[in-house]
């Protein structure tokens, strides 16, 4: 049967997304989603929804969420694409900009789905190690056709400074795709960029700072040329009619989102005071989970595991770099207090 | 700029789909779409969405659709794939089952969208010609790595008899994917041939029997080892957790799909009587749509033109097979007299 599936695919692993368990008494720190409801307006642009919205194809590149986006981000709506999650951005950007065999660069550690949209693609993944510390530093010439340059950095929650990544842009052979899924939740991003940096892509999500993460729904923002390209070889109509909706109705709340985002970003705060207090070494975090490294002595693995039982679900990345430290989405601060009781009698 | 995009995107176009007008007054006979709303229980389902569907990830495979759709077909869940619309399942089989530079197959005329999946993903497209009356004789070998059989073919509404997809089946080098997106209307289908043809894999769509075009749902059956390849490749969270709810909801709630189809055959009948009166050669269809030669005298492409600058859309297939015929999706009753009289006005 085997000779039916090309070699590489037959031959690879999918990527292992964090785990989506069912119960109501989960405590789910695990996949940086957002502890707070989207928009009240998501909700009532689902209750408008009706047979014929249904019954009907899309609109194949969601026209309007596209002038919303381009209006919220001053750019112009043929500089925005949208997708179906960033995932499928990201997935695009290899078979745009790559040819097979050729070379794609990312940061490491990063988000862990870059080497499998390589492998899926046939092309190299490079990766440009980070510091001791995890910060970056520019290597003097990126020679890819394609970067991802994840800021905030994932799973570390650091951010490569914007003159790095002007830098990057202008040392890079080929596209500079600046993944922002986290963005909303730093203290600056890459947009402002894309004027001066012809090659330079900037994505972003629903899934996090919108607490949209169930509709799929991303967006990348970049030269009309750049996104064109995505444009044709993405499925006929890869978003769908509610998703475009909600998402929509969420860009024209983004007062909701942002009072969120300060929501998290306090409790951010406040838990990683908590965690340094009791030994565990925090990176500052510019985004909506903590990556801390447990305290001398402590098994991450074990602790992971130990807390798993207990329906309290965080992130573990083994590896020689990121074995010691946990990944802890920030959720409220009640989901926190529950999370330090359980943790303090791990 | 061009150099950053791959040249065989750079130069490629993308596929065109049927034109999604506004407006309330247009009858959209264009994209066959169902005249029908989805059952009242996929209502029911988007009434239960609340906060917490919405923030969490959806389960990445579907799983309780993926049950259920096996249910249904007779096969076990390992069997069934679910995309991002059987769009998405067609891309991903090029994808999964073809090395870049190989040939993929399909007849001629068929869905205009392979030849620009295959364009994407750097494969030849070999076309297989339909007889002079649109019928197909299986070659006596399928040299390929993927063959779309589709059946009911579009834009024709025939259907190869099932000895020859499991004939085909048996002289493809590859897989050979029988593309159903409209098989709901037809008299039978292939999922009784997958237990016999390994390399066999039937697609399915919600958009048209079920009236779902807007969410973007489509499945296919295969082997396990199959459908394993597409899982590997496929985004981690490939759809959205709306409309898995609500696809699960038509598929528990089939007999109102079947109603419906029901009355499209009803009215397909009697369309395609009334267009044989008017000096139309009608092919006898099978789908939701008729294609139907216009008359001696008339210009296809004219008459399309002018329907559609009446509000009256359908769809029309330059070229030198396709160019004397016009498809028209089958709507309501009520849509096909207006049909007429704006037709027999033009």
């Amino acid at each position: 049967m085997k000779n039916l599936i090309r070699p590489s695919v037959a031959a690879m692993h999918a990527y292992v997304p964090g785990e989506q368990p069912d119960g109501a008494d989960v405590l789910k720190l695990n996949t940086n989603e957002n502890p707070y409801p989207p928009s009240p307006k998501v909700f009532e642009a689902l209750g408008r929804v009706d047979a014929d919205i249904l019954r009907k194809y899309p609109h194949p590149s969601a026209g309007k969420l596209r002038s919303a986006l381009a209006e919220l981000h001053g750019v112009r709506p043929e500089q925005v694409f949208v997708g179906n999650g960033s995932d499928e951005v990201l997935a695009l950007c290899t078979r745009a900009f790559c040819e097979p065999g050729g070379r794609v660069g990312q940061m490491a550690p990063s988000y862990s789905l870059y080497p499998v949209l390589c492998e899926i693609a046939g092309l190299a993944c490079v990766e440009f190690p980070l510091e001791a510390d995890f910060s970056w530093r520019v290597p003097d010439r990126l020679d890819v056709s394609l970067f991802f340059l994840t800021r905030p950095n994932a799973p570390t929650g650091l951010c490569v400074p914007l003159d790095d990544v002007r830098a990057a842009a202008n040392r890079c052979d080929g596209v500079l795709l600046v993944d922002e899924a986290y963005a909303d939740f730093a203290e600056d991003d890459a947009v402002g960029l894309l004027n001066e940096c012809p090659n330079l892509m900037v994505s972003r999500s629903f899934s996090k700072s919108h607490g949209l993460a169930g509709i799929r729904m991303g967006y990348v923002l970049g030269s009309p040329e750049l996104v064109g390209a995505l444009d044709k070889i993405k499925d006929s109509y890869n978003t769908n009619v509610l998703s475009q909706r909600m998402a929509l109705a969420a860009i024209e709340d983004v007062s909701w989102m942002r009072s969120n985002v300060t929501a998290v970003r306090g409790t951010r705060h406040a838990t990683a005071k908590k965690l340094t207090e009791r030994g565990y070494e925090v990176l500052p975090s510019q985004t909506n989970f903590l990556f801390a490294k447990v305290p001398e002595g402590v098994d991450a693995a074990e602790l992971h595991a130990k807390l798993r039982a207990r329906n309290v679900y965080l992130r573990h990345f083994p590896g020689p770099r990121t074995g010691p430290y946990l990944r802890i989405t920030v959720g409220t601060d009640a989901q926190m207090e529950r999370f330090f009781r359980v943790l303090d009698q791990a």
